[in-house]
């Protein structure tokens, strides 16, 4: 009978001078009598330099290994990866595992060059280069900020159910399934379920993926994504909404430039955006502009893709401005739940970030009687919406709120060519492994 | 055109004496000359009196509401709610939205006496109650402890796809859908993506739904549910994930007794357990004691909830431990990704608490040819797993990790009857809505 006790350090106990260390070998140059390597562990990158008379075999890629040896100072030339200039002169190592054969991608080099086949179907491997890993280290803080204020201000996180008996937005975009004699549909947001928890918790958001089965294989569209929203009550006003998103973006800026330096540079991203005053133009506004100062005509009732790269383009000359509220959308342009802010337009908007729509929100309709007529106006089945419509009938504060894209926002940050880089393993059309 | 700012405080401003409020009232007492009223405004339960000459119409529950006051020292009877002797008088209030009739819960009372039909289907009302919402607050610190807990020791958070080309587990209990002209399963697990991550990361978590499409509708089954994931190498013993459970639960206690005494004892709550050493045992060990100590005998190749329920009572009296690890389940119950410890017995183990399996880990085989020979030996389709193994030929550090079902865990924790209590809106066979 043995007892089973805590630990609170991943590795063994060290001195200031004596490091035990264990890694991924992430590159090796073997000279004639030493060889260097850089190794990998967690977020810590870096260097030791073993006499190959101490080793029992090679070092290749893939290896993970475990050592001893004395920190030291040393001028590196990968400082742009370890950003320390220290390095560990080992004594003995230890070969932990072996890869099977070499990797049939090189994560070592500067750059991957390796064709897209490549890329996305050995993803796991492609994963393993520097710059990759640097989107979701950044990506993570995105979260994590995102999170940690909210909570400042009050907010509860939610788990919310992705199998569900209705779509959200209506429509087609919706993968089904069966379920145990019904049919289920995996969740396109967590629309309704926020709209409850404003009468629950006030206050909510959730991170959590969301499906759309829409058939679009663009740089700007995944099957399968991770949204960021949240919902909050009692309102006074729907631009409260968009005065949270600018804390929140604001927030979320300034803890990527104060931690991801390292990061930042290894992607050669572009400089970050300052977010301080947001301008704002109504759609109508955004469509005269386009139509009478850019020459873009689209009788469509909403933004095509060409239409906010030229309003984006637009703000940032006139107003120097990477980011544009859109606002009052039109009613035929919204879901059943958006508020009415006259005959024709809504209390909602869409944030454009470098040209592109990150966030889609607004205010929501919280009065019972007004929701039923809303569902009655768009043709949509009171019955099967009941569910919803009950917590209206037991009353709801005003509430809106907003969703926001993570890959997208974190592609637009970085200035990536697509969402599917910021996505660990990405759904598309065409893809489901690895 | 006009400019979105940021702002702060999710309040107005306020000085010590007068105050700004607004919140949805929870419950209402009406005497003569005043009315007595609780508000809730996110984690804020407060409140308010007012006279009823100032006011309008008569307040309700449901009702969301908004004024302004003098906050004085009061003495409450519902201290055990508001945690504060303290109330607003109010000079004025303005209803910003009203209940369309009184709900058909009264989340007011102490005891929401509604039968369970009623319960689940109006469950966004029912989850008004306050100690409904106790659970998910205590929740919630599960969560976030497991996450910075496992963040100071360097571990990555990680999104992984829900929708994938095979179940991680192999047979039957597995969702699938059309996609695209192909057919996706609804990860029951993210357990190949945190393999994976273990050679890109090192150290990764993930805290996700994992979706099991069992027929089982009992307290301790749902079909969807919240996992809490780990994996991280380079592992040097089994034994040391076991310990980083340890740690972690260890953390996740103590943070709950920090902050949550309001909950706890809004929901009555057994006494917290005690994390310090956990005993072990072998599954060939705990099966000889339930034969010749307990008289249960049972051929099975794993444990069934009555001898999870008897060896947890034995453990308590025997050590006053609450938990239990039972390790080295013999290969025949364990996927093939188990690291062998002999030829029949693996590196693997649950914990018991409470006489319930709340974790299911171990080791995992890390080199190609192992994990090739225990595919072939497993009957399962090496070239379907190909996605997989190709992460082992690159090369993977020793790993191992394990997976904590949250419900399980707080249900055990706060000794509630059933994990569907555990779960905002819960998915079983025959639940599918709200």
């Amino acid at each position: 009978m043995e007892f089973i006790e805590e630990f609170n350090q991943m590795e063994e106990g060290q001195n200031s001078t004596e490091k035990a260390f264990k890694g991924q070998v992430q590159s090796v140059r073997r000279l004639k009598n030493i060889t260097f390597c850089l190794l990998a562990n967690g977020l810590e990158v870096f260097q030791v330099v073993v006499g190959n008379k101490n080793l029992n075999e090679a070092l290749k890629i893939g290896m993970t290994i475990q050592g001893k040896g004395e920190v030291r100072s040393a001028e590196l030339e990968n400082i742009w990866l370890t950003k320390k200039n220290e390095e560990i002169a080992a004594r003995e190592i230890t070969v932990l595992s072996r890869p099977f054969e070499e990797p049939i991608i090189d994560w070592s080099k500067k750059e991957l060059n390796v064709s897209g086949e490549v890329f996305w179907n050995y993803r796991a491997l492609s994963l393993r280069h520097e710059k990759e890993k640097s989107i979701f280290y950044i990506q993570n803080t995105i979260v994590e900020t995102f999170r940690s204020s909210l909570k400042s201000f009050g907010f509860v996180e939610m788990r919310t159910p992705k199998l569900c008996a209705q779509g959200a937005e209506g429509g087609a975009n919706v993968f089904s399934l069966p379920y145990f004699g019904k049919t289920a549909y995996l969740a396109q947001s967590p629309q309704f379920y926020k709209e409850f928890g404003t009468g629950v918790f006030q206050k909510v958001f959730e991170v959590g993926p969301v499906f759309r089965s829409e058939k679009h294989n663009s740089s700007r569209h995944l099957n399968e994504y991770t949204s960021l929203d949240l919902e909050f009550g009692p309102l006074n006003s729907f631009e409260e909404i968009m005065r949270l998103e600018v804390s929140l973006m604001k927030s979320i800026i300034e803890r990527v430039n104060q931690v991801h330096q390292r990061e930042l540079e290894i992607l050669e991203a572009p400089k970050l955006p300052i977010m301080e005053k947001v301008p704002r133009m109504t759609f109508r506004e955004v469509k005269k502009v386009l139509a009478e100062k850019l020459g873009i005509q689209n009788a469509e009732e909403d933004l095509n893709p060409e239409e906010e790269k030229a309003i984006g383009r637009y703000v940032l000359e006139k107003w120097a401005s990477e980011f544009l509220f859109v606002t009052h959308y039109l009613k035929s342009a919204r879901p059943f739940y958006t508020m009415p802010a006259n005959e024709e337009e809504t209390y909602s908007f869409d944030l454009l970030f470098r040209g592109q729509e990150i966030t889609t929100g607004g205010q929501r309709i919280h009065q019972y009687e007004d929701v039923i007529n809303s569902i009655k106006e768009s043709g949509l089945n009171l019955e099967e919406l009941s569910f919803f419509t009950e917590a209206h009938k037991a009353g709801l504060p005003p509430h809106g709120g907003l969703g926001l894209g993570l890959e997208r926002f974190t592609a637009g940050l970085l200035g990536i060519s697509s969402v599917k880089y910021c996505v660990l393993y990405p759904r598309d059309t065409k893809r489901l492994t690895p």
